[in-house]
């Protein structure tokens, strides 16, 4: 049985991350239109991580598929990636001097026997206090602006980021361990 | 006043987390023989932090001088880097399955006043279980050779880490919100 593994992401963070362990795997980008979930944080970022997959899995008839979905959450409210700067600002104003909370929704497709399994992995981010220029001085460097919450924990976010309670690789984008004991259940180790 | 940096390190972990914020320094080893230092494990890596970075501000005029040393302390014990393969799984089997400590010290000297600000981080990291061929196919990678504890939180070993508490950056070698704060005391800014 053809189990190879397909990213339906088009994530450079999550394909870096992939590559870090070695992992021979194919990337094809679900075409989701990403509808609005109900539900809570959690529920959404597995139902979108689901649909993701479900999507590239679709019609396909061997491959392991891997679908993500990474979400910012501060005081019970989901932050996206930024409309423009002026968004990224305020998002950060937010996220600066408190903790939220990471959420990434796994889902894996075996597009074999039509297996699906879910998961989700969730983390604690302390954000330390910022003052307006050095928000002014982020924002500027660009990194904000495809970035869920505004920021980036392994870039120029990193002097931000202080504290951490959970997997860091979730705060990235994918929940390595998370993903690893998945893909076991399908008989694929990463290790 | 010149201020550059001058990193005391040949870590290549340490170089690559400095780029990464967009620091310009320079590296100039400390040739220093790590003598053993009596102490708790955070007395130690303070002391050799310092040791590391007056070896390389000793004599010059000008420069922010940075040491740093990282260990990984279990049960009370240090764990420095393996002497060889052997010794890389003996670590790997007692990491395996529960909670460490990876504490950095950092030392800061500016050569041209003489002051010198001295700090550590300390984060927990947990391991997840591992099997025997989990950690012999590990070590084979050859990535726990040079590092303490026989493991890189940002390699291969991405699979082995399940939960940080502390700064993720602590870990890789260079904590680097407090590098941050210290330079700060000197005027210096990173972000």
């Amino acid at each position: 049985m053809d189990k190879h593994l397909i990213l339906a992401s088009t994530s450079p963070r999550r394909k870096a991350l992939l590559e870090q362990v070695g992992a021979d795997f194919e990337i094809i980008p679900s075409e989701l239109r990403e509808n609005p979930i109900i539900g809570t944080p959690v529920q959404q970022a597995r139902a979108l991580a689901l649909d993701k997959a479900r999507a590239v899995a679709h019609g396909r008839r061997s491959g392991l598929v891997i679908g993500a979905d990474t979400i910012v959450v501060v005081n019970s409210a989901i932050l996206g990636k930024p409309r423009d700067r002026h968004e990224a600002r305020t998002m950060l104003r937010l996220l600066a001097g408190r903790r939220h909370q990471v959420i990434t929704g796994l889902a894996v497709i075996d597009t074999g026997g039509g297996r699906e399994v879910v998961a989700h992995e969730e983390s604690a981010v302390w954000i330390r206090s910022l003052t307006d220029d050095e928000i002014e001085r982020y924002v500027a460097s660009g990194e904000p602006d495809d970035k869920a919450g505004a920021y980036a924990v392994q870039g120029l976010g990193s002097l931000l980021v202080e504290r951490i309670e959970g997997c860091y690789y979730n705060v990235v984008g994918l929940p390595l361990v998370r993903l690893d004991r998945m893909l076991a259940e399908f008989g694929v180790h990463l290790l």
